[in-house]
């Protein structure tokens, strides 16, 4: 027996249209449980956009014209055990491998300047429905020594950390992030 | 003789009008000019809104209504040193004191938390037509021991920094900025 709204078809349409928010908002929760027990202070940035015109309606401000322009850092920024922190999520239908195309000319360079500057920087990427914690050191590498334009999963599996649920939390970084700096 | 556009008349309009921003400007220039010696990897944080309406023209997405929000953290953060390094930037028309209802309920625990995860945060405050920097420690210290509402500038001089112009960049907060890293 089929229902129109069946949670296999909700889970369909979430996969298709609003996978990358579905993403953002398990990281977002697992920030929010880290904030609320002090563990870490790590935000989403706000999405960077041009303003072209606002109004006010005599109490508040309002913008009625902008556009949405691309960000040259990745989306998270924050601080856990004194060490600057900053990462992307990133999400590939691909079931093999995660292409290198997802990561964008600007943001490539801020990765290579924040490990530059002893950061702890790095992806977490959605694929074949694992999540993985994936240091930039180890990209980096792969970027410099393989000429392939899409990270094997086996790359992936090998140099990264399955990332793990803890309760409700669905995307637990941190127990991962601990060995990449404790390594 | 005088000019209508005399460079007096230009100061006294930014003085009113674009305070706020002239500042923000200062300091964008000198994180520009940080960022592209390597010295620090400093951003300022894009403007939180919240999205009501978007429309496309076909090719490109356009933002049609949307809000200003409160920041909760503060306006710049990055790393030097490999610290984690946030502050914001206030402005005062006073010339003897700096009051404290310029940060935020949000902001100030934002600063406590920052505080202690270990992070490097201060404000860079413009007041009487020269621009410190003050670690939050002192900033913190001031509030928990003083029942006073505004910060005298006699205080800000004895526990912040006067920051100093170098060549072109007239807000060169790195060199103050060693003196909190290193003390």
């Amino acid at each position: 027996m089929r229902y129109p709204n069946s949670s296999k078809t909700f889970h369909k349409a979430i996969s298709h249209a609003n996978r990358g928010m579905v993403l953002e908002e398990l990281i977002n929760e697992a920030n929010k449980y880290y904030l609320e027990n002090d563990l870490a202070l790590i935000y989403k940035k706000p999405t960077p956009i041009g303003i072209v015109n606002v109004k006010s309606d005599g109490t508040k401000k309002i913008i009625t014209k902008a556009f949405f322009k691309e960000p040259s850092t990745l989306d998270y920024n924050g601080i856990y055990k004194g060490r600057y922190i900053e990462f992307d999520a990133k999400e590939t239908k691909n079931k093999t491998s995660f292409p290198l195309a997802n990561i964008s000319k600007n943001q490539l360079s801020h990765i290579y300047a924040v490990n530059n500057h002893k950061g702890i920087v790095f992806l977490i990427i959605s694929i074949n429905q694992n999540f993985f914690l994936i240091d930039a050191k180890s990209i980096i590498s792969f970027i410099e020594n393989e000429k392939r334009k899409s990270i094997p999963l086996k790359y992936i599996e090998t140099h990264g950390y399955k990332i793990n649920q803890k309760g409700f939390i669905k995307i637990n970084y941190l127990d991962e992030l601990d060995k990449i700096i404790g390594g």
